[in-house]
């Protein structure tokens, strides 16, 4: 275990006790230590191109087996959504420099702010830090939203990778992709699940059935047959769930000092290829001129 | 959530139903898709360079204040390192190709055989996997052995990174610079919460007490002061922990079906630095002619 | 020596008349080939990143050494100069898709278009044709810069480096960083082999002099002690040499077929610190919302 | 033009006078040149991992047409290979810790040592210098394998790759692969060539006539047709071209301190498959051990 006082060490800060000694001092047992440092030199710089989005996407890892056996509703499970919301906002809110996160199905993306200089920019500690407060907290507020009746079975796993993005068009085009992605899945999942479910097909027929469809004949099938009017299905399954930064109104004008955490994570699930969402929410990017 | 069959899209294997429709047809969504794919192009590839040891470290991240928080015992917590070693083994039984790790303190390194090509050797996934698998264990196994009256106040966060050694004299010099750390770390810490504990000095006394004393210094105060002999102290804290994979013998000689699951991880507290390790365990090593 | 037709082996093309049988029929010899293939997985992705300006800089190699040797004139060699703008013309005009060069001393930056897709980006490659093409090129054009009085002693070497822009605004500001440095080693050099040749100090007390001074005391000392007015000095030497592509016309309208290679390299020593030089040149860069 | 002393700068030594101002004061140009210096940091690092041997190969560049503008003979052409080996050896005298170099046709492979620190071991750099100092010498020495009758018409361009190879048997394998295609080609070549120069074919009826042949049949057209024995082909052509450093010896065994000079880069043209090359001389590889 580690106690004792930070000290600055091969350029990270670690807390320790033991480091005056190791900076400072040979002994014998030293003299072992350093006959290996040279290993230290493996490591490569990994460092993300400046003024640049990072992106960080996470994908649930094999979670097709992992909804079964956690008897996940179909085509979609409120808690499980909810918990991965909940997870997405604990990594906000630990992390720094996050400006937007987008999730749905089993994925989530963060972005980072292009002038961000967090962990100097490395992209191995940004995506193992996403990746893990992730994980987690995926565990830690499970209860919360699947209660005692589901427990979980065993630890889940997300993998992760980091994507660069030069202009605002770029990451704006990232996230329109992700959220035609989530509509072009979503459509197709309700209309097989409803086949299955409120009209008896077997998924191998529900699949027939759908092969070849267009978006409106899926829709067609939605409301002729089942009486399903896709548009009012709720905008979280639609949309997917964006996370952004929402300042907090100052009760008190005076409270300068604490200003830096007046401020919250809050979901909204609208659209975010257009240009709507980001003309009410200048302040997510960073001028292209920079 | 991802329901249906497992199809190749984009060179991964992804659980979905969506996907023979989106592999083949196009419609007017998907138009509005391939428009912003483009952004996949964006991604890098991180190969990592073939006929080398991969070493994925983990790091505990803010861990002085999470032991402090959580009340380790100082200075050692053995709870808290058997955590460590059950999170660890999870990550071996989960990915596959690792053949040893090695832990101490808050940190761990899992290293995967030099011929590996699981996750087509992609350093990104490899070492978020092996981030997001050990934090999600180290939450689920956290009341095994914390029980009720110790519980787990937040998600902890663990940081990795992925580094190569191209032969095995470097891989073992790394474990080697690992355990030597620990050794240093463990009997500095020692003799400072014995001074502290012990010795009824305030933690700068103990640290002003250390300053510049060597190996044998330290031995001599834990042994004429506190009659205690390092040398009987618990392996674990001085070696740290090795976990290997040993082979079970078969019951019946003939399930050759179910051989390869027939090894489980094993915990060893042996020195690494020295060969006969490496020669009681031939296995873990690939020969550097190859 | 290669001499055939071109056929695509491994994803480039090379030109051959071996490869049919080396691409469909395994002989003897073939299958030893393919016992030693394997190495070319070795090799690893180097590709830029998308759209961002891809610069290619090159410094010339102990040339303090080459400069003496070749006996350049101090502080500039106009014939030196010459053939450094020469070998990066003869780069633009093998090179696809550089957009601009910049030059002065002893260095050349050239920079690719931000949606370049020559060579796949592949930065080993952009760099390395830069160096080669450069350096043969620097050798071929001597005698023309030269003549008979001066021959070339042995072959010069240039090193380069690749660096990427991810705005035009970042691009602008490396192209004037290098004419700022430009600027600045000018001056200094001016006064400096002013006080030597004119002034008859030493090296070693021209250094002295000149230790401390600003712009304003350069200046003036060449104003007041040698009647040099430093803003007459040559703009090939205040500025640099910029090479830009310039649109020729057609003394034919309807000769549509050859238009694209109607244009040439065009130097000109103007200041690109300031906008006007990019707004007489709005072709140059491309937009940052693409 | 650069006259002066050397200093170091930013982590490299350059030769000038203007450093000591640069590095020391601020002046009102300075500032100007701060505020664009941010720029440098977008340089990222590329330094080869350690303990791998870094393999330089060079390509000429379209050197079909090269060939056949500069009249070079078929299916070889001694002058053209006389001067890509005189080349490849003013690499190897100009840059420090190349072994090994091999080459064939329009290509050349320079191999450092695997413990080579030579330039930080920066990929970018090591090869630019390699396509650099390679692609002057190509110029520099042309008339000394082509004469006065076939001037060069313009200047030839090489592309260069870096890839590292970990171990002893995965750098002799690369030069195995290297071997086995000069084999394979010029096997193929010579035949091809002989049945159009000899046999009067066409190409077209050559290319046909050879389709699906092996090697023996390939010997056998030879031998039987134009009574030529492909063994007794010119070694260079049949194995390439591998160029080592060889002791010279002491004229006096006294000096010592020119030692270091004493070696010069000699041509083999003998097998490299095989392991009698290696064991002959012993001195050019690095024991994977270390």
């Amino acid at each position: 275990m580690l106690f004792g006082k930070a000290c600055i060490f091969g350029g990270r800060a670690r807390y320790c006790v033991v480091k005056p000694l190791a900076c400072l001092f040979t002994t014998s047992s030293n003299m072992a230590k350093s006959k290996f440092e040279y290993v230290r030199n493996f490591e490569t710089d990994d460092t993300c191109l400046r003024n640049c989005y990072i992106v960080v996407r996470l994908d649930g890892r094999n979670f097709h087996k992992f909804t079964e056996q956690h008897k996940f509703a179909k085509p979609n499970d409120n808690r499980a959504l909810g918990l991965m919301s909940r997870s997405a906002r604990s990594v906000m809110e630990e992390l720094e420099d996050i400006v937007i996160a987008y999730g749905q199905s089993d994925e989530f993306s963060f972005v980072f702010k292009r002038t961000s200089t967090w962990f100097k920019r490395r992209a191995s500690k940004l995506m193992t830090h996403v990746a893990s407060q992730f994980s987690s907290s995926y565990v830690f507020y499970w209860k919360e939203f699947f209660g005692e009746d589901q427990p979980l079975l065993y630890p889940p796993s997300f993998d992760g990778r980091v994507v660069l993005y030069p202009s605002n068009r770029n990451l704006k085009d990232y996230l329109s992709w992700r959220q035609a992605d989530c509509h072009v899945n979503n459509l197709y999942n309700t209309v097989f699940w409803t086949l299955v479910q409120k009209g008896g097909l077997t998924t191998a027929q529900a699949e027939e059935r759908l092969k070849g469809t267009l978006a409106a004949d899926k829709n067609e099938i939605l409301f002729s047959e089942f009486n399903i009017n896709y548009n009012t299905e709720p905008a979280v399954l639609k949309k997917g769930t964006t996370l952004i930064w929402e300042k907090l109104p100052n009760a008190e004008e005076k409270e300068v000092a604490v200003t830096r955490s007046r401020r919250r994570v809050q979901a909204h699930h609208c659209d975010v290829i257009g240009e709507q969402f980001w003309e009410e929410h200048p302040d997510i990017l960073e001028d292209d001129n920079c």
